[in-house]
């Protein structure tokens, strides 16, 4: 393949099991990957460590891990730890809802891209967090393409981002399928909103359920290590 | 005044002549000011101290400098010490242009209006900078307030920002009357792409050279501390 050929893609990386399966995907597509993390300031550090691993996994061409302390905001469960992680399926937006979240990170993500030459920003928001989320939803996706192409020099000149969201339409038992024929061992990936520091995750969340239901209704064998097991 | 005629209000600070205007403005318009300070890895960080000086003289409810590294990107003379900030009028956009720094600005300041409830933001972006920086301009301004609208629970809700850039159409002759009136003293500002660790000006950058032409038509003695005085 000669160097022409080569595209760059800047990915960004939680750790969790969305943001893994987004990052196989890249790559099956040829892109050089640059994973970027942010540590915004979640309660669960054991996502960064998954984060780290995943990107040494598929051999990243770079990993940055960039600190954003949300948490000096504020009004979410994942950043403040005054706020409970709640245990029931949650009516409207949710108190894990972190403000603004995926518009800082794609930010970032394209701050990142138009130095590397980059026109492809990877993300892994799905269907089942849209409901919830409102950065998750695709009228927010395509308002913030129409933005970037005005943000930035690239943008300005016809080479602003395509935001890539390939799961968006997707369950999560098909995200599992697809990650599996890609190659994601699902063990390295951290998804519970309140994971310990060995990155157990509590069973009980939001985020746990919708896994657990993710790889029971796909037929897979839960590889998640639970703290009480 | 009652306590629901108080207008919450985040205002971006950098500590420069343009953003201390508009938090006067601000002020003056009856807001409680939320100061919010990104040290984004400016390699000038007595903007910073200038930054905190004036936040503390305009008694803002509160100042917030939060740091985001942008220098691990680099791409800018302003974060990457290896690129020499130019000393004359730039073509097109100038190597000082940070990436994508006003949408990560101003999504970290959607961030924190919607935790306050606040729907007001404030940025000092300005027509004699928008005709280098892409960030700077109105189609970017009315682009990243349809995406904010869609991007947070407030936003969705229909409390999504304005962004006030009061600025955006005034010379710096005009902003700095402006400023008088309203009791800056431009003494606490550095604008200098390179000051020194006490603020002094280079006054041969850029910023140093269109505050100077500002002064200078506003018919205003310039009180910028110079590094050759």
């Amino acid at each position: 393949m000669s160097e022409k050929a080569v595209k760059k893609a800047v990915v960004l990386l939680s750790g969790g099991l969305d943001s893994t399966t987004v990052l196989a995907l890249a790559r099956s597509q040829g892109f050089e990957c640059y994973a970027l993390t942010v540590n915004y300031g979640q309660t669960h550090v054991s996502e960064l460590q998954a984060a780290k691993r995943i990107a040494e996994k598929f051999a990243v061409a770079r990993h940055q891990i960039l600190k954003v302390d949300m948490s000096c905001f504020g009004g979410s469960a994942l950043t403040d730890p005054s706020i409970a992680v709640p245990t029931e399926p949650s009516q409207g937006i949710p108190v894990t809802y972190v403000p603004a979240r995926n518009t800082i990170m794609l930010s970032l993500a394209m701050a990142w891209a138009e130095v590397l030459g980059s026109e492809d920003i990877f993300i892994g928001v799905n269907a089942v967090d849209y409901s919830g989320y409102p950065d998750c939803r695709p009228d927010f996706i395509q308002a913030f393409t129409q933005m970037a192409a005005l943000a930035t020099k690239a943008g300005r000149e016809g080479r602003g981002p395509t935001i890539h969201t390939p799961l968006i339409e997707k369950s999560k038992a098909e995200i599992i399928r697809l990650g599996m024929e890609l190659g994601v061992d699902y063990v390295d990936t951290v998804t519970c909103y309140q994971a310990d520091e060995k990155g157990r995750a509590c069973g009980v969340c939001e985020a746990c359920r919708l896994r657990k239901e993710g790889f029971e209704s796909a037929k897979i064998p839960d590889p998640t290590s639970y703290q009480n097991m």
